[in-house]
């Protein structure tokens, strides 16, 4: 098996409130070509020890990837220190210059002088376009050994890792393909999930099965190995399959899909609109669902209900079951799944309405009380919930929760 | 100042689901008695590749961590490498291997014999008590280098490091205390930011600077070392004032908070409420804003209208507005800010239209364009912005300027 080592590059990554997460997606798809991720390096922008760590690398690996220290400030030493380990000039390219150029021009700027800096190549090094950044990245190939300069912000290092460095690193691994699939499950805990399909998944080496818990979904992650592309998907059908069938609906996702695009596609195939009416979670509902793209198809409306009074007048709950049974309650749930859905007209009309915290709760209703609703022509229903967790893990779950009840309904 | 390198051993962390986090942990620790993270590796249960990592580290820094690796399995290597690594003997130590076997009893069991293997310590090491698990650390010196294993798990780790290593390293540490501060900027790029800073922050090499991109967002991180903290924290205010100085209003956070905290903060200081009308964010302005504890206070009510007809319905926009200008369009934005504070009774109406993307651009309007506006009782102002990016980026760029057009006009 081909191995590979990633350095990160970046001062920022030494310190305790960041660390490289581009690594994780990088050996995943290095993982999938068959190499494997033998070293991890973290450093600053520091020449001496950059220097040392690209030049020991290379000695032990037959791909090194570095991330980060693209930029165009003084602190940016990628180029510069990686042609220095290489014994290889670094050298204005004017194609380049002219290419960063006109990408500040599109945005009606000047380029700063110091961009300029992002146009250094170094020798024999083929130039990466990036086109999410100014930074554009490179490939090389020295003696027996692979060379990747990747930018560090995640939106331009994988489209450009995919686009152009994979199918290069995919010439030269090995016949070993590995398949990688997702499964994610709603509405059940971690130990439950793991309990049900514990006597499926043991009895496989290949594939792999590992659990993760992620926010308030379970992740069922299967990896296989085959001699084609084909053999290691065949060999995750198989398991997915029995996996399937111990876990039924709660499996919201096959190919790690998000909720959201779950939903969304459910909507736009039934030919069904959605309209949602939101309190503690605060939009999230609506921007999850607006996050996929053609969400206009099928999302009509939402109303952050914060005050009371945005209750009463925006969605029509009677003021008196605010009074009577407060806003956070069934009745009110049911009262803003219905209200929006009126008022915009739509299929569905969906509502969250409960104490996020950290401050608003009591005896009687503590945080983490949420009440969900779902409204369609024929009826409306709600669930109560007691969610754990702080108040952005509340909102989530919150927002889970509700979105969970429509695809259950959709099914 | 020291320097310190931490190595992560395990196979486990070179997967694409997991990543070493003890390490963010223990620079926090490290830093605030004053020694620098230079660099971290993360290496798997590899003989060649360990040995070679703590040879490299012992010649570069003077305070050497690994983490993991010290469990009672084959694949348990640091004690046996480590020992190489330092050209030291490894023995079994009957005391050690006595509070291991105790341990067990306690639990009710007896040692399985593997565990014998926790019991190997290094020649000349100090054994550190594990309380909340079998696997005992080690503390040695070693020429002029303090070189400290650790086990893997956070619960074991943590106290472990706390209450044996970091006394010792406090003596070697002296004096030196770390003070940091991170600062964000709104509206101005990379390039432009640096370049307006460096002339001010390169004449300093304590606080050191770093620029970081985040999203929209600029970040200057500062980090300054004194006698005491105070001292290190009179360094931090002396930069920042003078980088404030030359950034002015583009700088809206001097503690690191998120531009949602700083909005709320002055909405709730001046008394004022809000109400927001999305189109292109789909809730994530009213999102973000209401992630704030205390959200209540202000946030009054958001509208994600995502059809036509909800602009016209709930927000009271022109239908004719549309029809002549289009729904991504100043006319719109600025009838859809101030739909939405009539409609919510509030202070201040924000309101964000546009193309997110991937599709419904056109030569005319192509995917980035986006209409920001805000009314008070005074009057409406608008902003055209030309975003770059993908559909997520341009949703989080578009609701960072609307809400830092509230910002600008709350000073």
């Amino acid at each position: 098996m081909l191995t590979a080592e990633i350095i990160a590059i970046g001062s920022e990554l030494l310190t305790p409130d960041r660390t490289d997460t581009n690594s994780l997606w990088l050996t995943e798809k290095l993982n999938g070509i068959g190499v494997e991720v033998k070293l991890k390096t973290v450093v600053g922008d520091d020449d001496a020890r950059l220097e040392e760590a690209i030049r020991d690398a290379l000695k032990r690996s037959r791909i090194v990837i570095t991330t980060g220290g693209l930029g165009p400030t003084e602190d940016d030493i990628t180029r510069k220190i990686a042609a220095r380990a290489l014994s290889r000039r670094l050298a204005y390219n004017e194609k380049v210059l002219e290419t960063i150029r006109e990408k500040f021009m599109r945005m009606n700027r000047q380029m700063p002088e110091i961009n300029a800096r992002q146009a250094m190549v170094i020798e024999g090094a083929e130039v990466l376009d990036n086109p999410n950044g100014t930074a554009p990245g490179m490939y090389l190939e020295h003696e027996t050994r692979a060379v990747v300069l990747l930018p560090g912000p995640p939106r331009e290092m994988r489209p450009m890792f995919e686009n152009f460095v994979l199918p290069k690193l995919m010439t030269k691994a090995g016949d070993l393909r590995v398949a990688r699939r997702i499964m994610r499950v709603a509405g059940l805990g971690e130990s439950a999930v793991d309990s049900v399909i514990a006597p499926v998944y043991t009895q496989y080496d290949n594939p792999q099965t590992t659990i993760l818990f992620n926010r308030s979904e379970i992740e069922i992650h299967l990896t296989a190995q085959g001699k084609t592309e084909t053999e290691a998907e065949l060999l995750l059908d198989g398991l997915a399959g029995q996996i399937e069938e111990r876990l039924g609906d709660a499996i919201f996702a096959f190919r790690g899909e998000t909720m959201e695009q779950v939903v969304g596609l459910r909507l736009a195939v039934g030919g069904f609109t959605l309209a949602v009416a939101e309190s503690c979670t605060g939009g999230l509902v609506a921007e999850r669902m607006t996050d996929v793209p053609g969400a206009s198809s099928y999302f009509l409306e939402g109303v952050v209900a914060y005050s009371n009074d945005a209750k009463v007048r925006s969605l029509g709950v009677p003021a008196e079951f605010i009074a009577e049974y407060g806003a956070v309650s069934a009745q009110v749930a049911e009262a803003m799944a219905e209200g929006i859905k009126h008022r915009a007209e739509a299929d569905f009309g969906v509502s969250v309405t409960g104490i996020a915290g950290p401050g608003g709760g009591s005896a009687e209703k503590p945080v983490g009380l949420v009440y969900i609703a779902l409204a369609d022509d024929a009826h409306t229903e709600h669930r109560k919930l007691m969610l754990p967790g702080d108040r952005q893990l509340i909102r989530w779950r919150a927002s889970q929760a509700a979105l969970d009840l429509l695809r259950r309904r959709l099914i």
